[in-house]
């Protein structure tokens, strides 16, 4: 099993400062907005992504603090479930996937909106949310269904 | 910039044993079924998953032979695009992204439908697809715009 090695891009900076108060996703705060920053060199492959208006980010969850365990409670459900069936932070590999609306772009710098991650995260990738590909509104929602925005519980990540 | 190591959680079978079988995206092809299995120790992270109709798999672009250039011709379109506004699979990080539609589970193996990616590619994780967070169905798709599928332009992966 080789061992993938990955470099950040650049940054993702949030008005998040703690885990407490970072939203558990992004359409339950698509007022707040951030700015994903590029690394010097990066900026020229943003050509064109002025003409979406959602993009993907791929980014590394880089201050989990529990283990990463294949079963368990979670963020919007104290009942417990499969890693692979939720999108809590502390995975096997550490990689978040955020849907954000992009507001503009300054140079090598995008501003986002319904960004849900803490300030400083390091970022792994921008891809280009194109609906025929993506949007698929009638899939179905699983154990997610009615389970609507609540504090997060103390001490899950 | 510190170095962010993954581990392949499992593999993904398809029908496709060349880049120029692959489709371009798996709605192109949503009746090529494959199957996600994850390696001993992961199955058990699949409870629950069995309520989603599609998930996001994250995976491993492993066989990209061209350069990662920030700007280039990509798939569906000869003029130039940033590799950030692209979904081509030379970029920075060999991170791939797609959506496919969950037909069952066999134990730790999926089986799901309109899978792009060749035979054998490294998985790194699986996210359930929940429309509430992940479905902008009205998102302007940029220059991908009127591009339709077509047959792969020879040597660009």
């Amino acid at each position: 099993m080789t061992c993938i090695e990955l470099r950040p891009i650049g940054v993702i900076r949030s008005p998040y400062k703690t885990k407490e108060e970072t939203p558990i996703q992004g359409v339950f705060r698509p007022e707040m907005t951030g700015w994903v920053e590029l690394y010097p060199g990066y900026g020229e492959g943003l050509k064109d992504i002025e003409g979406f208006s959602h993009i993907f980010l791929i980014y590394n969850f880089d201050r989990v603090s529990a283990r990463a365990e294949l079963v368990r409670p979670v963020l919007l459900d104290d009942q417990p479930h499969g890693i692979f069936a939720c999108r809590f932070p502390s995975r096997p590999n550490s990689i978040g996937l955020t849907v954000v609306e992009l507001f503009g772009r300054e140079g090598s710098k995008l501003k986002v909106g319904g960004i849900d991650v803490l300030d400083n995260t390091p970022l792994l990738d921008i891809k280009p949310y194109v609906p025929r590909f993506d949007s698929f509104p009638k899939a179905n929602e699983g154990w997610f269904k009615g389970k609507n925005e609540r504090p997060k519980p103390p001490g899950r990540e």
